[in-house]
């Protein structure tokens, strides 16, 4: 079997660990019964001799596929990544979707979406990234009791991403001490309402709101003071017709939303700023994980 | 002229100063060419000589008027007001956003409801109540640099709304004192997420996504210990098969969004409970405010 995972992006601004999309752009996996288990991967972490050894994707699957089948039967596990690691286009929760769904693939049990969201949640604790992960769509997600509550929105082909991928990576773990503990209700309020707006703006697509939408005050302003340059990619982005502009997870990356005829305009800015960086036009993602059988 | 101007529900759990609805029960204002200026009230308010002579409408009109007309003509100013006070129904709001409307009317200056909505946030703070009094409906609004931004979700007649009217009223000003100045991040993200899902539950109608969306942990408990049979309002509420069992605005009333079959159901059940607190069924309002001519 074949599993594709696409990349999200999470946070969009005030939706802070809870609001996320799904970007068409994936990691692929094939999966097969061998005599032997074994790895290989190509793409993204192909020079990382550690991916090979302790690799977060088989373990996990293993956890899941001897829960469900009894035994650890061998496998050969080919990668075939494309989603850049540690830059905030959630990859790691495309490990986990991807190790959880083709768990259940190669036992032969069916399970629901909702239920590899609710075993996906046992491994990353923010619902963010997964839920883009599992449906596709913007998703709107809350945990509760220990399981995640999605809504997803269907975004149409006249909306595009202008991806900025810089050249070195932000540590999520890191990027989370740096911010507060506690925060004042008046910030409260400022990315509540904005979330509510932003979620409100995605459902109706009124995409004029999104732009007032997505401002934040909670967690983007600390986190991009590690990377100067990206309060430049936001303002260069919006200035050249940029529907929002948001630090994609903890970053590194910056996502641009844009309107489809948007994209080039929006990237050549982009990319004739900051040579150095990644600036790429992605579709969105609409289905999430898919399961191709082979 | 006449002028109605609904009720409304701010807050709706987690959503903190920016969610609200409006419920169809009306304060009406006549307003007439006169000799001299006189002021009559009929209905909530009826027997409180201070509404006559310190009148905020009346004010408010004046001030709007004034500013259009140039003048301060003299008007017979006729209320009828079923709106209760102090009851987190939006009688404030009504009052304002009712007073501008009409002064804009009256002056013969046409104006958007987007101006009306913009004037009202310069003597109501927070657009939790005077978005959904303006414009009807779900609303989920922003302030961005002194200026409303809304997005709307019209609400079919499906659902209607199970009020619970206590006797005595909470001072929404004290009620506020209760609240903490700031709140840790886990509380921060509990409201924010939820606020999302219950605005994304309400644009895309998956109304038994509600319950668990329209929980909070910023403000209803410790307003609610100022009048504890609320808890158990919300645990007859839903236990009656209400979708949604929310504190309105900061109290003392109860807002319970049901299915239009089940009303009968909740209220019975309620008004069995609480036999001293009003207890009524409400269509929701789709307008916000109208005016008619006469």
């Amino acid at each position: 079997m074949k599993i594709k995972i696409p990349a999200t992006s999470a946070n969009l601004g005030p939706g802070f660990d809870c609001l996320g999309l799904a970007i068409a752009l994936y990691n692929e996996v094939c999966i097969k019964p061998s005599s032997y288990q074994s790895i290989s991967v190509k793409g993204e972490g192909e020079e990382n001799a550690k991916l090979k050894k302790n690799n977060i994707f088989v373990s996990i699957f293993y956890d899941i596929y001897q829960e469900l089948a009894g035994k650890k039967d061998p496998f050969r596990f080919e990668f075939f990544n494309a989603i850049p690691f540690s830059r905030g286009l959630g990859s790691s929760s495309a490990v986990i979707v991807g190790a959880i769904a083709s768990a259940y693939e190669m036992a032969g049990v069916k399970a629901s979406r909702e239920t590899i969201l609710n075993k996906a949640i046992l491994y990353e604790t923010h619902p963010d990234n997964i839920a883009p992960a599992v449906f596709g769509g913007f998703t709107s997600s809350v945990v509760e009791s220990g399981r995640v509550k999605t809504l997803k929105k269907v975004l149409g082909e006249k909306l595009k991403v202008v991806m900025v991928i810089p050249d070195r990576p932000m540590s999520t773990a890191h990027s989370r001490t740096l911010l507060p503990k506690s925060y004042p209700m008046k910030n409260v309020v400022y990315n509540l309402s904005r979330a509510s707006l932003l979620t409100a703006a995605f459902f109706s697509e009124n995409w004029e709101f999104l732009r007032v939408a997505s401002k934040d005050c909670m967690h983007e302003h600390r986190r991009m003071k590690q990377m100067k340059e990206l309060f430049e990619v936001r303002e260069i982005a919006l200035r050249s017709g940029a529907l929002m502009s948001t630090l994609s997870g903890s970053g590194s990356s910056f996502f641009n939303l844009v309107k489809a005829e948007d994209a080039p305009k929006v990237a050549i800015a982009l990319k004739n700023a900051f040579g150095m960086f990644r600036v790429e036009i992605f579709e969105l993602d609409n289905n999430g994980f898919e399961i191709v059988k082979s």
